[in-house]
């Protein structure tokens, strides 16, 4: 199957090579060494400030957004969520779940943030703003700079949802002042699912220290202690870490980020040049390079999943709730190749004959 | 290297092939057949009652422990916990942490918990047990059909953590009445490490349905409402999932759970035969078929590790804190042939002409 979702998304040989064997024991001087070459590859590889530390966690995406708002948020918070989509929405879920006094910037779906919407809170005592930089379920990025300088002017604290931006657009966390950037394994790092990672700048490691701990499993200062050692406080996802180490190496080796950066957006291009005649509506008022929504006129976007996966071989990204019918994406990071990419726009070209499309 | 530790374990080729590919896309009919085919075994392994479920969350054994904690005890509750170990310390910690009204039993590291324990605390309005059913650090494997018989005469809701212990060792949830059976992906399960399993009888899942969500990532409630479509809330280990289908389909079609645990006992008697002669101290007063707790006479454990990791390629476990220097543990689940069995036990016989062991 060629598999073109926002995630989990296809693997180098080299990658899946890591994980074609029995799991090796890891509380060993061998894997703390691997793990601590992975902190500082994830920092340097996010521009993270001097002092910073990352933290790996055994969970999804959302494992490492709870522990955002558990760790380094408090109950004396008053926060900003900026909601354009599913994404969105579950930050305001956790705020409201943790009894953090939040403020939601609700958008349009498919809409992006703009001044205008952040101006009205300015100098209003916010303390911190919580944003999904690409909002995964609509395709929509931010403009991260002009939410930093807000951030700056204001004193608030920039928590950055980059699960899958990281890799696929720019990201310097100390440009943008973020005090905690999260990602996941199963995005543009292109290894399995299992791993979340949370890059912290010292303005976030100082309140971990600081706020009472909610949850042991998702707690980050049991994370960063034992991370000293490079090792987990628990069993952690260890196939999935050997694969990050591998994928941070090589890229580290051919061009570092801004080469990744570079190729994921000119695979985003040329698919988006190939689809120009096809009756498909960029849905993003603005957009990520790891993901094209489209809004096919008048068909059904849940059928051209079914018939692309049962017919063609391929996945693309499905919609869920109330856009599942109207809605479908096609991601543009992991392992694709020129020929994976045209693959699919000739398939999408045949579906438009058969009129599925 | 051969790996003798208690997880992560050695796995068959059959099992090791299923990651050796780009991990497929989930949100498929096909992805939810094999969740729900893989929560049908799971309760038939275990025996559970009629009505019961079981979720598969993307953690370590301690994220399930947590969930329970969370999940299935409140506030009202009055929770003994049998604290033998590591593992029965962690829950004594979740209980604290989650303030949880709890009386701990507190056991010398090595010894297992006897009815003169229990029969003080008859009658005294527990409503709740939790037990590590094998206490991994120490080796102990606790006399389940008293703790079970003890919990049904004084209508306590019986929580066990039986992630070392299942498959391995005799475990009729029915039988026992638990309303709850926890167990990780990397024990005798033998595939990677990043997911843990929880079984609900109908007695927790009637609380889990009635007790306020305390965290979004460890919900129960979330795991079974999308569990009922063969689905999970947040991206899931899907690699370690697959492995746990062919490995769960595996064990089916070669004689279930009774065979395995039979095959786990006689790896652990062969290994415990062919050590009769050295100066080895079996630590545990009752032991389970997972791990022999060991203690070197008046040599050093760590030592021992680290030469048979070094010079022989063998991982056995090394106990942590204050009996790293005394204690060792070898595993005997997971994916060990009679010649794995005799290498370790020629090495360790060659470590005691060497005076290391």
């Amino acid at each position: 199957m060629l598999n073109f979702t926002v995630g989990p998304v296809m693997s180098c040989e080299d990658v899946i090579e890591v994980a074609n064997h029995s799991t090796p024991y890891f509380r060993t001087p061998e894997f703390s060494a691997l793990m601590l070459e992975n902190e500082k590859l994830m920092l340097e590889f996010l521009h993270a400030p001097a002092g910073s530390r990352c933290v790996f966690l055994t969970s999804s995406g959302t494992g490492a957004m709870e522990s955002m708002v558990m760790n380094i948020l408090n109950g004396d918070d008053r926060v900003i969520v900026v909601n354009g989509g599913s994404f969105g929405q579950r930050f305001v879920e956790l705020c409201a779940l943790h009894h953090r006094d939040y403020t939601e910037i609700k958008l349009p779906f498919g809409r992006t943030l703009k001044p205008e919407h952040l101006a009205p809170l300015a100098g209003q005592g916010y303390t911190a703003l919580l944003v999904n930089m690409h909002e995964t379920s609509s395709g929509v990025l931010y403009d991260m700079p002009m939410i930093a300088e807000f951030c700056k002017q204001n004193g608030i604290l920039l928590l950055v949802d980059a699960i899958s931006a990281f890799l696929a657009d720019e990201l310097d966390m100390e440009a943008l002042g973020a005090a905690a950037v999260i990602t996941g394994s199963q995005k543009a790092l292109a290894v399995q699912p299992g791993i979340a990672v949370a890059a912290l700048a010292p303005a976030a490691l100082e309140r971990i220290d600081r706020n009472p701990e909610v949850c042991m499993y998702l707690s980050l200062k049991e994370a960063l202690v034992n991370g000293v050692r490079g090792q987990t406080p628990f069993t952690p996802a260890v196939m999935t870490l050997l694969q990050i180490h591998r994928r941070l190496t090589m890229i580290r080796d051919s061009g570092g980020p801004k080469a990744e950066h570079e190729r994921i957006k000119a695979t985003a291009e040329a698919f988006r040049a190939g689809i120009a005649d096809l009756p498909l509506k960029c849905f993003s008022e603005t957009q990520s390079n790891a993901v094209t929504a489209l809004m096919p006129a008048g068909k059904n976007a849940k059928e051209i999943f079914r018939v692309l996966k049962d017919e063609y071989g391929i996945w693309i990204c499905p919609n869920g709730g109330v856009w599942a019918d109207e809605v479908f994406r096609v991601g543009h990071i992991g392992h694709i190749t020129k020929e994976d990419n045209q693959a699919l726009l000739d398939a999408l070209h045949e579906l438009q004959e058969r009129k599925i499309l």
